[in-house]
């Protein structure tokens, strides 16, 4: 069943749909003969436009291009393009036409456009202008240059993807130990959440006792001191620990801290119970060497009754993507031909065997690539949920495609809460939000299909440990696209990517 | 002893050496005060200093960006910045006045400088531009701009070298044949300058045999037979053989090509000798995992006297540099105190021994970075060079420093040459060129020194194999640094590179 995101992670979709119609011939996932477009988008809530904006590559532009190519106008967002290429996020490419217009830039009265019209042939700007009229895409959009000067910034950023797909390996290499904390702390949407949500239940940490379970440089420990807790006892098995121990003293809580070496499984604490567990325990697509069976060890044994779980639900999610930079690289072995002179094209076949196999890719997906709302495929109460059900996790869902499209992999991340007397407090993995460390996951299908808006991607997920390892995470996919039968595919993660905190 | 590089590599620097002085207060690395500067630059010989700046982050700045910053006036080269930072190339930081002069805006005819200079209090920028006067770097420069619209050049450009400089794991990884591959035919250095070598020797090649050792997707065969070989024998112990064998099909070369999968070691030609060996047999550091000795072997059995050996030249250089990644993630843990409340400065002492230990890195190098011309190692001669002589590579170093730096690594890389009539061909690795999937090799020193403008930094090199396995490689340093005692330090590749033909 499709699943309304409880976090507004859909919040601009429901702006930009009160925007302009796209036609038939705006179906393509890039858009390169766009030589001259103004859209206007009526937008009652501006301010989620501007939330879908933040996230995405328009926010790597610099102001002076932003600019250039969007105006806001009272409640009206104007947004042009002028021999750039454009492509437009997939929930923007509709075949249905619904209320809104596209005016060329012609029928606006900015001033920024008519210094960008000035330098154009009436006949080839208006002519584009008018075909554009039936054909802009909905909602809105993110302008880029293309032209020899100005990089295609959509090949720099699926680049840019691509480099720091592997960062991972690094940390389990020559710099190991220390770029893994050194990319936890510097998540500054990881760090910065827990932060909040510690301070925020300062109300139920000051002058109690807090566990923290795999507890690293002991950062969390410390936000726990900073929310008032009388005593933490930080855990951790691994030689960081020396680290933590020196830091704490750094900061003057070594009265308030105790670093304690050891698994949970395996140290004592000199309490019978604590009122409090924090902990960062999620891996890749939540579950991958994840140290949950940890906490709910440390819960069922140490943890008050009616004591708080930071965080206390996770939920995970999914979304059919089309996945540009494997198609950008199956498609460069047919370009060697033009540079060289030999025909490598043979080598498409053999590159899609080796690219879109049965590992689980961790990639950073863009939003542009994702071809549906999201949808939730299950929720753990981490006051509640039991080791047994965590290592079986299971979830159907239902997407319906924004546009014309063609699917070649599903994208699974998550969200942590941490409670609170209004509303729960999220982190957010999702590829609408601002990049994370854990990136998403990416399951490349063995049969990519085209889909049309509204055409259905149904299917059910499967996660458990792997027979191998109990810390390796396994993904088993049933889906159904549209008419198409049923594929269904089992994923792991290779070795070396193993989660921050093991 | 310093050697004059062969194949003008330093070219750049003898343009820029006629411009302007530098004062001392321009010391260091980053200027981040420069409010108001414009340079001019003296240049007989043009080319050179475009040849610099094509080889830098000046070439990724877009040409709107471009044309704001530097202005070509007959045999000036006029750069100027207005609220910008600053990074002027090591070469270019030198105490010592010379000739030349540093012009501030207002002196030049400029129309982009008055459009640029319009827009300051005069008293701001005059004052700036007078400091500059006496202080401006020498020679000419790279600007950017570092303000929050747009966003650090030098900060996104460095975390896009720590982000490559883990891209070979990838390889070895889910992706591992293609990527491989895709990434040694996607390197345009290294693919345009086997083919151009080929092609050019085609004289030698017409109508004769070759042998390919480690031929790979076999895209070298098939230069050759573009070159007009009568027969190639494209040896490659991989599976990759397979895929050649179809591509060399759909080329319709299969008469002229023959793939032999195996190692030449054990594998039978069936011809007595050939006329060509050519092979792109070079690994990190020029010798780590290197199939040098397999085309060793193959050219003491098979190749005629006098045949030719593509490429016929090996050289490896060193210069001291300033590594500003590993600074910057040093100084990462002093920065969290002010995001977070924590002072977690005691993890960079951690930081230090992680990051720089005994591991060979294989980073891209900037220009910038590099803190002395370059220094020529060693020298292979391919077509006498013997097995005995590869596995102790011996080599003296002496670099005079250009200027105030602290020197944290020293920094190795190699050219390998293709004859020719009149010149050789060069396939250069160096940081002054553009970047191949090479890098650079980057010894991280344990004692850090600062150096001045002619500083010697001197030495000896010894590169063998290790013992755990004969095709790793490792470098001993012996190395002093000034008036400073010698320090040594014996570096290794970590597992997991391994070279993209193995």
């Amino acid at each position: 069943m499709p699943t309304q995101d409880p976090h507004k992670m859909a919040a601009p979709f429901a702006a930009a749909e009160r925007g302009v119609a796209l036609g038939p011939n705006q179906l393509n996932n890039r858009i390169s003969d766009l030589h001259f477009c103004a859209i206007q988008v009526h937008v009652e809530d501006f301010a989620d436009i501007r939330a879908y904006f933040s996230t995405t590559k328009w926010n790597r532009l610099c102001m002076a291009e932003k600019k250039r190519f969007m105006q806001i106008k009272e409640n009206h967002l104007v947004m042009w393009s002028l021999g750039l290429s454009f492509v437009a996020p997939a929930f923007m490419r509709r075949e249905k036409p619904s209320q809104g217009r596209v005016c060329s830039p012609e029928e606006t009265d900015s001033e920024e456009v008519q210094l960008w019209t000035s330098g154009l042939t009436a006949g080839h700007g208006s002519s584009t202008a008018d075909r554009r009229r039936t054909a802009a895409p909905k909602g809105g959009g993110v302008c880029r240059q293309s032209d020899k000067e100005v990089p295609n910034m959509s090949h720099l950023l699926k680049k840019r993807k691509l480099d720091k797909n592997v960062q991972e390996n690094l940390y389990f290499d020559s710099y190991s130990d220390v770029t893994i904390h050194e990319e936890m702390i510097a998540d500054h949407v990881r760090t910065n959440t827990y932060r909040t949500a510690i301070l925020r239940s300062s109300d139920s940490i000051r002058g109690r006792v807090v566990l923290d379970v795999g507890a690293g440089t002991g950062v969390l420990s410390m936000f726990c001191v900073q929310a008032g807790a009388k005593k933490v006892y930080a855990v951790e098995a691994c030689s960081i620990a020396e680290q933590a121990v020196k830091i704490v003293k750094q900061n003057q809580m070594d009265d308030r801290i105790e670093v304690i070496r050891g698994t949970v499984e395996t140290i004592d604490l000199p309490v019978e119970g604590v009122d409090v567990i924090v902990s960062e325990w999620m891996g890749y697509a939540l579950l991958h060497e994840s140290m949950l069976n940890s906490v709910l060890y440390a819960r069922d044994k140490w943890l008050k009754p009616g004591g708080l779980m930071l965080p206390s639900k996770a939920e995970l999610y999914i979304s059919p993507i089309n996945d540009l930079v494997v198609e950008d690289r199956l498609n460069f072995w047919c370009t060697v031909k033009d540079q060289y002179g030999i025909d490598m094209s043979p080598m498409s076949e053999f590159a899609k065997k080796c690219i879109m196999n049965n590992d689980i890719a961790i990639n950073l997906v863009t939003v542009e690539d994702v071809l549906s709302h999201p949808s939730r495929l299950a929720e753990l109460d981490l006051h509640t949920v039991t080791p047994e059900q965590v290592a079986s996790v299971r979830g159907t869902f239902s997407c319906e495609c924004f546009g014309s499209a063609a699917v070649n992999a599903l994208c699974v991340w998550f969200t942590v809460s941490f409670p609170g007397d209004d509303k729960p407090l999220v982190l957010s993995t999702s590829p609408f939000k601002p990049e994370t460390h854990w990136k998403q996951a990416v399951l490349y299908l063995d049969s990519p299909r085209d889909v049309m808006q509204d055409t259905k991607v149904v299917g059910e997920i499967h996660m458990y440990p792997s027979e191998e390892s109990a810390r390796h995470i396994c993904i088993h996919v049933e889906c159904a696209i549209g008419e198409h039968k049923k594929q269904s595919k089992t994923f792991s993660i290779p070795d070396g990517y193993s989660d921050a905190q093991q």
